[in-house]
This record gives structure tokens, sequence and C-alpha cells, in this order.
């Protein structure tokens, strides 16, 4: 059966050349990086290298980044440990964040005494800057979360104005780019951010694997305690098969950039065309119908389709081997209605069938044609 | 050059088998598990059918079953949320216990209002059943935390005696089975514990992944925030590739269980035969040195050499290629006195050097010939 994969925001495949080098490495290099004789030494060497590897490609140094299970323990480090160990007593972010940033800060909320403060969204989704800075206005010890590329709707922060307007207010600053490591080079030394967090299944890299960039002198303390691992700051032998699978994906990701980008990006481009030359009523819910106010790598529709077709969608797409999102993967089995989606959309456009759909340079044009033709079915005769 | 690796207690190499599956998984299996499509299916149904495997071995059933990102991170889990959402005021524990328990419990002291209680040690190592049965007699509720299998000295806890004691007098009990899971075969039914945590890499398995055992309506809650993933008990996406490659290590170390630890507990016996015809005065820490009280897969000797010759000990076993452990790898570049050791030794012992030599199913009676060779080079003479 054909299929097509468009969910790449959700998880991308695995490169070749990362799954050959992890492979290499858990056949050649499985001592302990803490112990000191010279399997451990290796072992060492490697995880030490692509620390400063993947630090290179942020223009930071290597102590500044901490490995983690993934994006999700990431973002939960940083926000535990500011609330804990910082003082940091008021979050300022907005609805649309990941879970992983929205359930972490819930059970903040639950521990530790803190205010929460959601800033207003337009319906692009987008937050105004200056209600940001009139929140700062405070001698409250402050952090700031808020995402750089969004999960569903593509919207890109401008990272460098929220990181300048934080610092200018005292402010902490963390910001989740899971969606944008590996899609969009980040220079940290032109951003004065104080963290991200970052997954590497988001960018043809392995499951399981993330890290966190912690600025020097940062203060932030361990959430998962033990050995002296990562420099006490995240207790528990190292993945090192996946760390060097991240530090691979991520090189690769960083030095095809331009070509996959523009590969990519054409095909959104395309497929925006298609999709209103075939719904003449579509729209597309936050930014992600605009190239550039968005991510290159998804768009998010909103389908003018009939109640009744509209509970055939996704059974059609998952039949004809599309796989596409309603809203966003990572939650697990979730059938309600995107928590993003619900802050942003009207309660007309709610009631129609949004889709996510999201690319990687392995997709085509092909592959969008073979989408659309499916699509077609469903428009309102 | 020839390398002979005794280090297993500190981590294990990979299995051929094992990291075949991973790669074709990583391969073939890269769906999100939690995306609703047939890739996410996929990866859904592979991670279930691990956790249902797993369960298998220890006759639980696998909506009992947690996966983590390492035996630490396990640890952690139990003794956060029991203290967290039990309201357990009391912990009881040993200061033989890997820092995984000992530094997740000095943060618990300092985050919450509990107190923990350090069990005498004999100076075996081995705790005094009847002094935890008198601290058992309150009203207070309490967690005892005791590893069945010590990673430095070997010792065997009686697991099943100690899980009867704290049900018995409404205790909760967890154990740290990082070192014997893999190696001891478990029935939880006929062992009343609530929760144990494993790891992977000590079985042959891959760096990165563990698990939990949560007795059924344990009552804990997720430390990690975000999607729904191990319903809702540990977010962030799942290490697919690690928890099939976990499985898979398990199950064949069960599998072969008996034939390996015949030829394992052979190796053990041979080496300490040999080392006390080449040393009369060896002596042998904790349990290790008893076949029958200590596990089959590590011994720790204390050697009689005299000072100098100790400071050359270690730097000549690494430059002849072996590979062995002066406390736990688990403590970073240690060069420290193990805490282990310096619990239960004399100040006299505590001079002399101590090193683990920890085997596995790949070592043969010619490594040991040839590390007996080498050692015999530091005879007091
Ligand atoms: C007894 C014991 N507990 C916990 C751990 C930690 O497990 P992990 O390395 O998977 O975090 C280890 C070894 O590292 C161990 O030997
Ligand atoms: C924006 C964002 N943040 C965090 C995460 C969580 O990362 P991980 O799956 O590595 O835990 C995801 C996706 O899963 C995401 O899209």
């Amino acid at each position: 059966m054909k299929t097509v994969y468009f969910d790449n925001a959700a998880t991308t495949s695995i490169r070749d050349n990362v799954i050959d080098k992890m492979s290499e490495v858990m056949k050649s290099n499985f001592g302990n990086p803490s112990s000191t004789h010279s399997y451990g030494r290796q072992s060492k060497s490697l995880i030490e290298l692509s620390r400063k590897r993947i630090a290179s490609h942020f223009n930071v140094s290597a102590a500044e980044i901490v490995f983690t299970s993934g994006g999700t323990e990431a973002d939960n480090l940083v926000l535990k440990s500011a609330v804990r160990d910082l003082g940091v007593t008021e979050i300022i972010t907005s609805k649309i964040e990941h879970h992983a940033i929205l359930h972490a800060i819930d059970q903040l909320k639950k521990e530790y005494d803190i205010t929460v403060k959601y800033l207003d969204l337009n319906s692009d989704g987008d937050i105004d800057l200056s209600q940001l800075e009139l929140l700062l206005q405070t001698d409250t010890k402050q952090l700031v979360t808020l995402m750089h590329i969004n999960n569903e709707i593509g919207n890109i922060l401008d990272l460098k104005k929220v990181a300048e307007l934080c610092k200018a207010n005292n402010a902490l600053f963390h910001s989740d780019t899971v969606q944008s490591v590996g899609h969009y080079k980040l220079d940290l030394q032109e951003i004065p951010i104080d963290y991200l967090a970052a997954s590497a299944h988001k960018f043809h890299g392995p499951k399981g694997v993330g890290f966190t960039f912690l600025r020097k002198n940062s203060g932030l303390r361990a959430t998962i305690f033990g050995g002296e691992q990562e420099r006490g700051l995240r207790a528990g032998t190292e993945s090192i098969h996946n760390i060097v699978g991240m530090d691979e994906a991520l090189t690769i990701s960083y030095s095809n950039l331009e070509t996959e980008r523009n590969h990519i990006k054409t095909l959104k481009s395309y497929f925006i065309e298609q999709l209103q030359s075939v719904f003449p009523n579509v729209s597309f819910n936050g930014q992600s119908g605009d190239l550039e106010k968005s991510t290159y790598t998804l768009v998010s529709v909103c389908l003018p389709i009939s109640a009744e077709k509209a509970n055939m969608l996704h059974f059609q797409l998952d039949l004809k081997g599309i796989a596409c999102s309603k809203g966003s993967a990572c939650q697990s089995g979730s059938s309600q209605n995107s928590h993003v989606l619900t802050e942003i959309l009207n309660l007309d456009d709610l009631q129609k069938p949004s889709v996510r759909f999201s690319f990687s340079c392995f997709n085509t044009k092909d592959e969008v044609d073979y989408v659309i033709g499916i699509l077609k079915e469903f428009v309102i005769s």
C-alpha cells in the first residue's frame, strides 16, 4: 500500500546514517562513561565530543548543554528548578504551549506558591509583546516561557525580541524550541535567552533523548538525583548511542539546512496552493498559511467539510495510508479537541475538521498530489 | 591489545541480537506511539508488546510496568511520589544503597518534612531484620527502600522476608533491583513488594532505559509532566527502540538464565580460589566471597598490597587492558573512597586497595587466568 508520512511535527523518521552510527556505538562503545578505565573513557569522550558539536551549532560552550531523556524532561527540568532553586514566584506563558510546559506548570502551582499569567492571544495565535512588556514591570522574580515554534499552528516567536525584553526587565526566559532546533539556526550569543529545550526525534534523530541549554551560571539544579553525571545536573547512566545519534542527526540537519528547507518550503507552498484551488473556502489555522510568519515544516488546515463527511475524513486518510494529525500527536490517543485550536479558533471553525500536515526532506510533490487527490473526495458538492 | 572486561556491574555489553532488533525498529517503526494513524499504532503495539513480555517475567500485569529513562529515574519516581502523593513521612533505608536512592532521599529531606532512618549494618554489610521489625512498630506512614543486590559488595537481601515484614506492618516497600533484574528471577505474586526499579544496561540491554514496577493501585503519580504517555505516569515520547531492546535483552537473559548463571558462577568461584592461592591474606568485602550469600556476578576484593604498590595497581590493570572498578563506576570519575566500603570496612582494610571484579556470560576462564597473572605481580614479596 502507498503510504505518505505527513506527520513530521509528531515525530520524524531516523536518518540511515544516524542508525548506522548508533549501531556502531552500541557494538563498540559499551563502557560506562563514569568508569575510569579505557572502556569508560572511550564512552565518556564520545558523549563529550557530541556535547561539543551540539554546543557549536548554537555558538555556546559545551558546559552549557545538559543531556536529557527528551524535550519533555528538558522543559520540566528548567521550570521545576527555576521555581525551586531560583525563587521564581511568577511564570508568564501562554495557553498554546506544549503540555510539557503547561502540565509542568500546573504541577508547580500545586507544589509551590506561584502565580501564573497567560498572555492574551489574537485569533492567529500570536501574543502581544507590549502586554508582555507591561507584565514584566514588577519586582517579582519572573520566568517567561514561550515556545519558539508552535507545534500545532507553526507560529514563530521573535525569540531575540522576547529574550531582550526579558533581559532588560530582569526576567528569566526559557523557550521550548523542540520544533525549531534542527530546522532553524539559533545563535545564542545573539539571543540573550537563559534556557532552551530540544528533542532529537523532531530532527530525524532517535526518540528518548534531548537536551537543554542552560546559560553559564544558570543556578539550576538537578531534578533527578543519583550519580554525578552531567556535572550533577542530571543523574543516570548516559544513553550514549542516543546522544551520539542526536548529535549526528543535528549535524546533518544543519549542514543540509538550506537545501532541505528549500525543498520543504516548496512542498508546503505547493500544498497550500493546491488546497486553495480544491477548497475555495479553506482556511489555515494560526499563521500556518503564511509562508513567512510560520515554520516551513507544517500547515494546519481547517477544512470546509460537512459534518457527516468530517467523520469519515480521518478514517479515509488513514485507510489511504496518509499519516497526519488531528491535533498534536504528543497528546496520547487524544480524540478530544486540541487545546491550541480551542484557544484561538471561533466556534464555527472549531466545528470543522482541522488537520495538521507536517513535512520533511523525505516528502515529495507526488505525495502532495496523492493527498490532494484524496482530499478532493471531501469537497462539498 | 588484549582486553578483559570485568566491570559488568557498572554496565554490560549489548547483545548482538538486541542491537539488531533495535536497528530494525529504528528503521521500520518510527511513528509516534501517541499518533492514531497506522505508523503510530505500529509503534504503540511494539511498546505494549514489550510491556507485556517484561511483565510476564515477573508474573505481573502489563499495567504495572512503567518505562523510564533508566534505573535512577525509576528510583527517583518511586521515592518522590511516595512522599509527595502518599503522605510518607518516614523512610527506612541503609547507608549502602546506591546514590540514586541516597541522593534522592537527601533531596526529599530538603523539600519535605520527613524523617530518614538508616538501618545498622554489620561488618559484612547485612542489615538486621529484627531492627527493621522494631522500627516498623509505629503509626507513621513509612516507606522502606532496600536494594535486592548491592552493586559493590553483592550482598543479597531476602526480598520476600522484607516484603512480608513491611506488609504485615503496613509499610510500603521499594527495592532497587537494578543489579538483580535479568540475573535473578523474581515472582512478584510470591513477593508482596510495592515497587521495584530496573535498568536495561545491567543485563546486556541499551543504556538510557529502565522500568519501574508499581503494584496495581499504587497511587503513585508522575514526576515528569506533559503528554499522557505511560498512562499519565511518565510524560515524554517513548524511546521505542530502547524499550524493545530492553525487552529483548531481558527475554534472552531469562531464557539463558541457568546456563549463563552456571558459567558465571564457575568463573567467580575459580577467581576466588585463584586469588586465595596467590594472596593468602586476601579478604572479600561484604558477602562477596560467599557464593551463596552474594550474587554470582561480582566479587569485591580487599588486596593485601603495600601502599606504594597499591598506587600502581589501577594504573597497571588499565595498562594491561583490564577493566574493573575501584568503587562503583556509577560514581562519575570517583577517585574518593566508595561510600559502601567506607560504611562497612575497618580502618585497616580501608587503607588497602579494594577492587570489584564483575562478570558476564561473555567472560572466560582464560580471562581470569590473565587477570590473576597480572595481580600476581603485586604480591608482597
Ligand atoms: C544498584 C543500582 N541502582 C541504580 C543504578 C542506576 O541505574 P541507571 O544507570 O540506569 O540510572 C545503578 C547503576 O548505574 C545501580 O547499580
Ligand atoms: C513543542 C514541543 N515541546 C515538547 C515536546 C516533547 O518532547 P519529547 O517528545 O521529546 O518529550 C514536543 C513533542 O513531543 C513538542 O512538539
